[in-house]
């Protein structure tokens, strides 16, 4: 029988569930509605009858070994998801320990941008790496830092909070309470409360004005900058800037060889990679110019990073 | 025969060399002038009388196991000092190598601050402690990183210049050619340059407006603060308050479990430390806060340091 993991990816509006083999092939994957604003015991049983459902298929044919989890604000260390933001289910939720009942399988968890720095390095483009960076830019900013080949946790398993490393003490206000985290900034949020600064600021015509902040989405920007927009493509300028200057800091920290740009902005592409290199390679202390890469992620599948989780559990890999 | 490792601690102006037992226990020292201006080969051969000296007396009681060297700008991966700005060394010197032909042992090196937080690992105030940062604010500032018990050093072996790290990209000129690192606000050099600045907004009379730049130190900014100068006592907040921030940046990388400054500035104790605490609780993400320790080194020598270095190597425990 194929050996294989269950990865499950919990996320504020769905729930993605698949099984991944030890080559990062993807098996077989479910989709549903997280609910994270309905009870937490909703979610469980739904979760079991579409494991039931997903496993099923695959009873006779394959071995599941262990379970990966990456859901958002999650502590490997207490195997809870912590005042996150867009549930309901209350303050610790003990994902871990009611996933490993449903499963009765070595089961482990981590914060959904952990995971999927994980997911590079066990089967994407960080394969081979030792140190090096994801940020997950999409409603905020997640990261997942990779030290000697291992997931970085830290003393209270907060680790790579890198959303809320400070860009400006005056700037932007931020969910945490705090303002100017980097998160206001550098993710499609950012990009949009960029656009419209911009709008208040230019007076060039642009399709953008012709949307609420509502409306507006990443891809929208990223259509309009390619179609030569000047509040557009200011925007990803300033984005790129900004999160160019705060990638500096973060090698003065960690001398890393690689960044990776994942999550929606990241399909931004070029948009995004030139004017953060730009001003990444501008800013670096001089030991670091030159040497670090940054790319965009190629990662086929949100699975991947919880399903490496639980591959690295297999081999006892992480700390 | 009582088993020790020989700790070398090279800096611009004077070298320190003794013997060291795996207690911290302090077994003769010798100290002479680096002569970093003058030729390499000299360096050598003086370092190589004085250890033929402090060996000498202990020929008989003592076993030397191995060799640890802290010097600045110095790469564990390359053995090599590298474009150490106060030594005309040439750009890459090749200390390990160097000291291991002279004492035959196993020789390791490390960047100082790199090898001060091993100290504090080993032998001071962080034994027992697992991620911590050490910053050492002399007249730059050196910071050391303990990941999981282990020294981080990075892709490139250049992990942890937090002196580096920006405070504002339109802020103070540093020798490395950027703007706004934060060596040049938060280090003996900085303390000063934020005095001048100082004197040249406040009317508030102060003895430190009798003092040219070269002639003022650090103890005498302590001292005024001490007596209650409003130009000292504004300076020593505002260092605290831009060494607060950017200590809320690293939280934010690290989930450590304590700073511990040490160098010149640290001897300021509570004229640094409190602004420094108050500002960065204020600018802690809400994960992290209450829960970071500060502290000021209780280190009684800097050989410690290169010694635990030394220590390391021996059990392997060294990435």
């Amino acid at each position: 029988m194929k050996k294989m993991v269950l990865g499950i990816d919990i996320g504020g509006t769905f729930t993605k569930i698949g099984l991944v083999d030890r080559n990062g092939n993807i098996k077989g994957t479910k989709v549903f509605s997280t609910g994270s604003k309905g009870p937490y015991t909703d979610f469980i049983s739904t979760l079991k009858k579409e494991l039931d459902l997903l496993l099923g298929m695959d009873r006779n044919t394959c071995e599941i070994m262990a379970v990966g989890i990456g859901a958002p604000n999650s502590n490997m260390h207490t195997g809870q998801m912590e005042d996150a933001p867009n549930f309901d289910w209350g303050p610790r939720v003990p994902l871990q320990k009611s996933i490993a009942d449903i499963c009765g399988l070595p089961t482990t968890i981590a914060n959904d941008a952990n995971a999927a720095a994980l997911g590079e390095l066990v089967f994407g483009m960080a394969k081979g790496m030792k140190n090096f960076v994801v940020l997950t830019l999409g409603t905020g900013l997640g990261s997942g830092i990779i030290i000697d080949g291992r997931l970085l946790t830290g003393h209270n398993g907060m680790a790579g909070e890198l959303g809320h490393v400070n860009v400006d003490p005056y700037g932007r206000k931020c969910n945490c309470g705090l303002r100017g985290c980097l998160e206001n900034y550098a993710s499609v949020t950012g990009l949009k409360r960029t656009v419209f600064e911009l709008i208040s600021e230019m007076k060039e015509d642009s399709p953008l004005k012709r949307l609420s902040f509502e409306a507006l989405t990443g891809e929208m920007i990223s259509e309009a900058a390619n179609a030569g927009d000047a509040i557009a493509l200011k925007a990803f300028q300033f984005t790129g800037e900004v999160l160019g200057r705060k990638l500096e800091d973060t090698a003065a920290h960690l001398d890393p060889e690689a960044y990776i740009l994942a999550g929606g902005l990241g399909k931004a592409g070029k948009l995004l990679l030139k004017p953060t290199v730009d001003s990444m390679e501008k800013n670096l202390f001089v030991a670091y110019r030159g040497k670090i890469k940054v790319a965009i992620s190629t990662a086929a599948s949100s699975i991947l990073g919880p399903a490496a989780l639980a591959m690295q559990s297999l081999e006892g890999h992480h700390s």
